[in-house]
């Protein structure tokens, strides 16, 4: 080994990776069925074409009337309106609403005509076999939904570039539209290198070795972002096997994650490997985040090259806060998701370096008020697993103290 | 219509519908690869066979030592070592270190025999062709990944109950566990019904009817919860149809879930086929939550049924509060999944009525800091889609005011 001590060329922070490091393209659209648009980005905004729901509707259980027959009805004076017939489910309202009449009309019923407001049952008796007390009034359009209430023709159903939830789809179900266009889900290739590095099924583990544990639960992570992870090989060391895997995974790919090796050597390798790319671009070799810190983000033809660094766990904390929007933008998001956090008392005091973000694992304790910082070697995995989810400590603070109130953002 | 003004017979909170009313069955479990693992549920927790890492590792770019040697070293005064060789990634150290020697070591790499320290490289300098000064001293164990550092024989690697992150996959993989026993997808049937209920694809839409909203938007929320949506069909009001449906779904699936139609005579019909079913028993008919009331939760045959709202914004409100918990219990899920929230003021007052929850719809402005709530019709779908979140105004409050801080779950 050459213990050079070389130190990172072109350092950046989080912040700026996150606003300046960008895919040169984004996926290409394609159609889906609604039935599998969940959780799809609609390249642009789906509008409305017809109004919704379509027709006036009681939004309760009730009798349609004419709003100005039940003024001043009240329990003691109340109003009395002939019941001219009845709503059905699903059928055109046929019986009109003359002047002191009423229809009974279910919820969901059509308006019939003449009608303009709904009497909630609950405000009725039965005074005759055919007529009805009104013991409140009603205003113009009470307990109506309008035809356009929804959606006036034209209005914006869903935006684009994000994600459709299960609302949206049932918006899309109700106004009709069964099929969409959405980005397709962006091809990720993951290449493990390292001569230690040997396939999880590997046992009894040779001596020196590791078992691969960033392919699949890179994976996963792609998966969490909407992408499709595409099986990955674990790479010699040997002269040009990273170069040749590197420029078929940019030719079929539209991002591409390394799990370098973890050592000097290795780092170096990679970035020379990346460097040698066609129309290839270092947009940073080194990013002020702790765990880490050696990770090279580069382009080579518009494709977004993330090296990771090569501890798992400084692997999977940079490949969420950086890869997870990279893989997003590619898949044409144009804005991260909302996170929530859950709010907590640190325990123990989160020493930091200004300029430099901290990510800090968390466990929850039961009563869900005290955040507990669990520390160990980046190279720990087990640190990962026994945390709830994890702080951040930003670049602008120099380390929080025990007792201050931190946000913690959950793993899910 | 018969406007009976029918009050519900048993209504019950939501905190004791999510505490009170449980599967009857889990579902089975079976066998998946690592690679499909990432969001399953383990039905125990799975234990490490061999130590983690296996061997003592270097956590540096360094010079494996015995610490000792070291003792004393400073700028000033700094140690000499004579370099006894190197370790290379992915093979077993073989040269020994002696008193006064140092062996050079990747990250990662394998301690050789005889030493008990990293010193970084940072810390050292050449001295000649075959040693190095060292400027500061370390302790026994620094700089070194002890060979169970990250799991001892017999030590937890993930708990079960809970579905895998992609930590929790690294950690398996690592660990050589390349098969994982998990809990099989809950087999989840959702029945709509309502005579006035057409397909999404109808068009254009017959005077009256309005399109199959729910039966996509709850499928979605299923595969939220980890489970299979089982393509259901809408079925008629005629007699016996909704029975028949019923019987089936409740012998094919480990949850069933019916869209009812809004109306009194619908909820009627649908609480009478659910009363009507084999070993059956109603455990609520109507909640205690705004918008979503009329809910019927009930059991055949231990297999939980679940009646929504007929108004598909209630519906979809109800099925994310109750359903979801049910449905990731059926899946072997022990414990409710971590939620984080988003704080913000309050921009209008919501007032509520006491010993029922409310769920309010919330849109956030940009700076992040107002939540302003949506309200309209609980029949309006587009209330939910301009949401980016929700805020519940629990039981025990009467209402909130405009100024106080809410915390907002966002949807995802």
């Amino acid at each position: 080994m050459a213990a050079t001590g070389r130190e990172f060329f072109t350092v950046r922070t989080v912040s700026e990776a996150l606003t300046g490091f960008r895919p040169g393209h984004i996926t290409p659209v394609e159609t889906v069925s609604l039935g599998n648009a969940y959780g799809r980005v609609p390249e642009i905004e789906i509008v409305a074409r017809d109004p919704l729901p379509g027709f006036d509707r009681s939004s309760v259980d009730g009798y349609a009337v004419r709003a100005a027959d039940t003024y001043g009805a009240s329990e003691s004076i109340p109003g009395y309106l002939r019941v001219a017939g009845a709503v059905r489910m699903g059928a055109s309202a046929s019986d009109p609403v003359g002047p002191a009449t009423a229809v009974a009309i279910p919820t969901g019923g059509m308006m019939p005509p003449g009608a303009d407001a709904v009497v909630m049952v609950e405000h009725t008796s039965e005074a005759t076999a055919d007529s009805i007390e009104v013991v409140r009034p009603v205003a113009p359009g009470e307990n109506v939904v309008r035809r356009d209430e929804d959606a006036a023709p034209g209005a914006p159903l869903v935006p684009g570039g994000r994600p459709l939830r299960a609302q949206d789809v049932a918006l899309l179900a109700a106004a009709g539209v069964v099929e969409v266009s959405v980005h397709a889900p962006p091809r990720v290739t993951i290449l493990a290198t390292g001569d230690e590095v040997v396939p999880p099924e590997t046992a009894p583990l040779p001596p020196g070795h590791v078992r691969d544990a960033l392919s699949a639960s890179v994976a996963a992570l792609v998966r969490g972002a909407g992408a499709e992870p595409m099986a990955g090989t674990i790479v010699s060391d040997e002269d040009g096997a990273l170069r040749e895997a590197l420029t078929a995974a940019v030719g079929a790919s539209d991002v591409v994650v390394i799990c370098a090796g973890s050592s000097v050597g290795m780092r170096d390798q990679t970035a020379g490997a990346v460097a040698a790319l066609p129309n290839s671009e270092t947009w940073c070799h080194g990013l002020a985040i702790k765990p880490g810190k050696p990770t090279l983000l580069a382009h080579s033809d518009g494709i977004p090259i993330i090296g990771l660094p090569g501890n798992p766990r400084s692997a999977l904390v940079v490949f969420r806060l950086i890869g997870m929007p990279i893989v997003r933008r590619a898949g044409g998001w144009t804005a991260e998701p909302l996170v929530g956090t859950i709010r907590a008392t640190l325990a123990r005091d989160l020493p930091s370096a200004a300029g430099r973000l901290d990510v800090v694992q968390i466990r929850i304790d039961r009563d869900g008020d005290l955040a507990e910082p669990i520390f160990g070697s980046s190279a720990l995995l087990s640190v990962l697993t026994m945390a709830d989810g994890y702080v951040i400590v930003p670049e602008d603070a120099n380390g929080l103290s025990a007792g201050e109130p931190v946000e913690v953002i959950p793993y899910d």
